[in-house]
């Protein structure tokens, strides 16, 4: 394991403006190559800030990635940091200098003198190329230490992460480290990972669960460098989750409607959604990923009930007996969705997201979910009681798993 | 000015599991009181590491909140370093170990040996309630140095924020500094703040800008304590931005659909949507609002040219000539909707999210907005070169300001 630490610069990170995705960027790339990052401060744009901030980290860390504070400005003093840090002056490069030069008159810009520093860096420091931007970064190695600067934009920084920074550590002999992730829906985190850490108690693997909601996440790291993950063990850890929540699995593995995307196009099969509670973050979600229009033909957001009668069919009588929130009205719906636009499926939710409009029968939480096709239709019920946002992001991966589960032949758990 | 330092605990924040919200939460509530965060650390719950942060920061600190490490399990240390850091022995506090007792027995849950230690803290330090868990905090009143440790859960460390750590900076002179946001759709933040900085040069006011994409967030915090913010001076502010521009502003101003639905609500109108490229995305977004049910009739997702036909009655050669993103299209898409649903009002939007799908004529980006009423209907033709993601959000707010546009009767730019 190698220790690491990461530094971003900015006001606008310190202060609350922007949400410091980098250094979770930043984390996330280290663990590919086995590294563990020990410590992660942000400070100003501010040459002793700066310098206090490395000389704190790099008595622990063997690799510390700074991004932030390379552009053209005044405020952007990270290079000087740098040059005091190590004690060694700035040069300009002039191939760098050319370079900027290309690309600011490429883009129609023009370039002025204060530009020209971004074609400075610490004389014993490598330039790092950035494809994605105009500033260059740099590295430093030195025996037992490299940091790298990098900037803070987050599209060039993830591009230099792979493309600039990776072949560095691959030449300081720091190998990729195997990574496979299970994405589960159904199973709370703790028993995920209940079921799974009594199996890998005796490997030399790194376990991280990741819990975006309503979905877990496991990620497994394999320690030993240059080691492949074993199969058997990966399909023992599939197994000991329960095969049927583990909705997709892999390197990369794809989100769920990808997953859906994946097997409708397999079968042949289109899809159409009424949607009530969930108010159209199904179809949002289906519509995500590009290219959906080969199966998905279209939703019906039935708000109001008068809609849900013209719209979908749904019948007076029905929705004046047992209510727009019912397993009867979630039928009708599917029903009348599938039949109107002739798919090979139809999925439907009403429910209540709240706060208000619960009944003691019914409380906030409560949503019914449909599944009609030429020949047959049910209907399933549920319960999750919470807020507004998550009630309609539950509903939603639950009425995505249903179709998934229906996809594949597996049974349908609660 | 008060200088602080944030410190996060715990190795999800460090290995990229969670992106760390909680500093971003901190700082934005230290800001209401004038705060200013000069640093900001994580680090693993480790004693030596958070002693070692705590020496890092304290220097230059008068505030320091710490969050994390205050559970029952042997990780959570903040306890016994802030022990550590103080020099001061921890105590154990009877009426605390009963509180806790009362609430783990009330929440149907054992209240073990391991759960006691939550009952510990420094003995010079106060005990700051929290009313969202199980696990206290407490604060460390020093002369010219007060640390806050708060639990790590996000929605505990809000509430304690709020409840428990605004009152004692009160009682520390720490006055609550006024503050005031505009958000502005359709202008770039650098003209926005190109325009907003120059009103405000000789004023003692903080000025922050927030790109949320695609809106821009201007706050403005008063730094001189106790004053409020001058009134013509927001409305000068207001005035300088493009007074169309700004959809809301206030102490806490609302969303773009909060402001429609409060406009619809004031004007009893009804609204109807179709989408089609947006697949769902502004439904989804007006549903948000909880009560949205009293002027969201329901939308009509089309992603398919046969049920742009069959629900909304665009004319098949409309589409064949004109083809499904056209002004003609959008236009026949929002009657349809329209008189389908008899809404007051319709929005249909049509459009080129991409990546595939774009032509020479019709670019990735291209988007048309329909508006019809049961009187009259229009297109308007937009472009936005950029991903899906930032397209489809970028056409559903382009969509949703149009329709303010129009209930303010203000005109449709570009």
């Amino acid at each position: 394991v190698i220790p690491c630490a990461i530094l971003t610069i900015g006001s606008e990170v310190l202060d609350g403006r922007v949400t410091d995705t980098n250094s979770q960027d930043i984390a996330l790339f280290l663990e590919e190559f086995g590294g563990q990052v020990i410590s992660k401060i942000s400070c100003d744009d501010d040459i002793e800030a700066i310098v206090a901030a490395l000389r704190f980290v790099t008595p622990n860390a063997r690799l510390v990635i700074v991004s932030g504070g390379l552009g053209p400005t005044s405020d952007d003093l990270t290079r000087e940091a740098l040059s005091s840090y190590l004690g060694d002056p700035l040069v300009r490069l002039p191939e760098v200098l050319e370079e900027l030069a290309r690309r600011y008159t490429a883009r129609g810009r023009e370039f002025l003198e204060i530009n020209k520093k971004q074609a400075d860096i610490p004389s014993s420091t490598l330039i790092l190329p950035n494809c994605a931007g105009t500033a260059p970064g740099f590295v430093s190695h030195r025996p037992e230490l490299s940091i790298f600067c990098l900037p803070g934009v987050p599209s060039e920084l993830r591009v230099m992460l792979q493309e600039s920074v990776a072949p560095h550590l691959l030449q300081l002999g720091i190998q990729k480290a195997s990574q496979y992730t299970f994405r589960v829906f159904g199973l709370p985190e703790s028993v995920v990972a209940a079921r799974v850490s009594q199996l890998l108690d005796n490997h030399p693997l790194k376990l991280s669960y990741r819990s975006h909601f309503p979905e877990v996440q496991v990620k497994i790291t394999q320690l030993t460098p240059g080691a492949d993950l074993d199969d058997s063990l990966l399909s023992k850890i599939r197994t000991v989750i329960g095969p049927e929540y583990v909705f997709s699995q892999g390197v990369s593995a794809p989100s769920l409607e990808q997953v859906i995307g994946n097997l409708l196009k397999e079968q042949q099969l289109t899809l159409c959604v009424a949607e009530s509670c969930t108010g159209g973050l199904i179809s949002k979600t289906l519509t995500d990923e590009p290219g959906a229009s080969s199966y998905f033909l279209g939703g019906f957001i039935t708000y109001n009930n008068e809609l849900k009668e013209k719209l979908l069919g749904v019948r007076k009588e029905t929705l004046e007996k047992f209510g727009a929130v019912s397993a009867e009205v979630a039928i009708e719906m599917a029903c009348g969705a599938q039949s109107y636009s002739h798919s090979s499926l139809a999925m439907s939710v009403t429910g209540i997201a709240g706060p208000d409009g619960g009944s003691p029968g019914k409380p906030v939480g409560t949503f019914f979910v449909g599944l009609s096709t030429a020949y047959e239709s049910m209907s399933y019920e549920f319960s999750f009681a919470s807020s507004r946002g998550r009630i309609r992001r539950f509903s939603t991966y639950k009425t995505l798993d249903l179709l998934r589960r229906r996809l594949l032949g597996l049974t349908v758990p609660e």
